[in-house]
């Protein structure tokens, strides 16, 4: 069931230590079968050594009950459901501690696109939720930290797929693409802008933000209908 | 004799620098035996490509007196064996200089809970010691060295497994936890948030501490009595 | 065809990665035959692990066009043109998004001459550009990047190689020599002095340049015309 | 001839690489056979890749005359020349362009004493050099760095095996010991605690040295007459 997404979802999961996201098992990959409804998520708790392919879980998208597989799916499944169910046109998404994404996080900072490093994959900055209420915290957590993402990017009027991260207030970021893999790959860029943005403003204090110009023309030859730039 | 408990240690030093907490041998792992009062540490001066299970070297937790071993056993023993003798419940401890975390004890600060890559695993700020008084630096320096770590968590009332870890003023961080693994594992966590803390203050200087609701809900959903969160 | 400044610019463009300057297939590396008109660079997108030296692709100096290779050339070949067309004594030319360097690139600051390890092999300052009007960036932005470096380095009245390398305003860095293993050494010298540039001048703030006669000597011991300075 | 210090030479200057303190071939360690008045040196320009025993070329420590070997000793050679005669008790020096030593020597600062880290190879303060003559700069001038280096601990009364490294100014760190594995040893410490000195200062920017008592403790348990302690 479902074999190819899951091979998809362990070989993102996988990238995320050889592009040294993560420490110990803190961070997980999910992708979505729309047609189906399901969600295959990482396990909870097994280590990126001893991953296989048939320990990926799948999961309901509506009910978030587990449809397969007998390992727990990762904590953070809730999270993952809510983005997928507000946002069809995302079909990956990864969370990670990736240090310097959490440190803007952990400042409760939006990362501000400073270069075209960001403009080749963030149509703007990366925005950081507000703190959650202590109802919020308190009760279904996982599925609220959903819902505060998507309060974030909706009072922004962000396309999820325009600026495809998030930097959770006091916790860490979220980041998400057109399946796994690209998912991994707003995940890498956020925490290299993440590392440049800290020491770029601390040479330059008052850094203003790239030039509008210069953010269309890096976006949109990579990602807009005209597009013609490959990779580098 | 011992020799699972030697094997767990063994182990536990060598993931040291796996995780790229040491350089040269300037760290130390210890566990112990509470039923026969026996404590297991590295060997002093060995390096770590040499080292085996049987220079694991046994000494009595009572006395400081070498039970097993032709090595010498750390030169920070008596520091392990002060913090075995006044908490019960720990039952691994490591010493290391770990860049991040020995910063913030140079700078004698203590690391606040800024996140929840903290609260998962440290129920509030990791302490740091106060500067030794001379006659305990002069005088059986490596045990006044443990009593001072003992002082500093009882004056706030921190019980050492809800906050697994100190910063020895101007020296570096002791970790510990229920075993050797678990010890290693709040050393490397305490230096990825000693890392992070460096920058999330520099991006916000008045950072404050997480909200409490945060704190415990991250702490407890792993470490408390109703504990479901398994590892992301 | 040129089969040997192909295989020339495949290791130059397989060093990146290993001197750890790039990240996913961001950057690119040419060389010029000048008898030929021709130019030889990185295919775009190709990933470091899978390129092959018949990947590279041969391009007509002149008017940009595909002379020989099935793959496309890399999207910054109208930049690498524009210099080359500028700079009779350049042979080889590396373009990245390194981590330092593009630091000072986002920062807009040029990067002054902090020590011997920049006078070794940058005889002044490295300058950072202006950033680029609406128009050069809406209209051929590729080729109009390289005539603001060309711009810059005129109007500083530099030779581009005393100081073979610029950082691109908002953007990241150029760097280039006789050859596209000169190039590379000059973009890992400039990452290695950006970096220490940042904590220089944390330690002091207003840190003045290296004395002249002290540039002048490093400088000149190496690549002056009585140079006798090897390699350390 | 010379065997067996060749050897040493070769493995202290292959270790730089492996401690990461060197990139291209920015560094050089060298050893003295004080009976026949001879000194061991890394060569000119080799790789480390490609380095071989036989490569190391052999100096009269009094004339600067190539006594074996047939490649060019390192340029850096009358630095160490002059320390070797200045200073009887040191048996190996090495030079690098470490990235935090550097920073310091840059911003032309002393490294004080802020840790037992330091405290326990260094009885004090590293010492920055004052900025050379012109005249010094113009002539003679790697035979004036190392005089440089002399009169700086001349004049602050400090013992080259005591507090063994110097940063020289506007340059980087010469680090020396009883033997070429010594000096490495140094070299490494120096560049651990130039690095957490950074940041150690940037956490608390009046930070004073480490208490008197604290550094002669570290330091002589170690290294006094009455040394008691192995490595952790």
């Amino acid at each position: 069931m479902l074999e190819q997404l899951k091979q998809q979802v362990l070989e993102a999961n996988l990238a995320l230590p050889r592009y040294g996201l993560v420490t110990f098992t803190w961070g997980n990959v999910s992708a979505i079968d729309r047609q189906q409804g399901l969600m295959v998520i990482k396990p909870s708790g097994v280590s990126y050594e001893a991953m296989q392919r048939d320990d990926m879980v799948v999961v309901a998208l509506e009910t978030g009950e587990v449809i397969e597989g007998d390992k727990r799916p990762s904590s953070d499944t809730d999270t993952h459901r809510a983005l997928y169910l507000a946002w069809p046109q995302v079909g990956g998404i990864v969370h990670t501690h990736s240090r310097h994404a959490t440190i803007w996080a952990q400042a409760g900072k939006d990362l501000p696109a400073w270069g075209t490093t960001h403009a080749d994959d963030f149509y703007g900055a990366i925005p950081c939720t507000r703190q959650m209420h202590d109802n919020e915290i308190t009760e279904r957590y996982e599925w609220q930290t959903g819902q505060v993402i998507i309060e974030t990017l909706e009072q922004r009027g962000i396309d999820p797929l325009a600026i495809p991260a998030v930097l959770v207030n006091s916790h860490g970021p979220f980041a998400w693409g057109r399946s796994a893999e690209d998912a991994v790959h707003s995940a890498v860029v956020l925490e290299e802008v993440a590392y440049m943005g800290i020491f770029s403003q601390q040479l330059t204090p008052q850094l203003p933000a790239v030039q509008q110009v210069l953010l269309d023309k890096h976006y949109l030859r990579k990602h807009g209908k005209n597009a013609y730039y490959g990779q580098n």
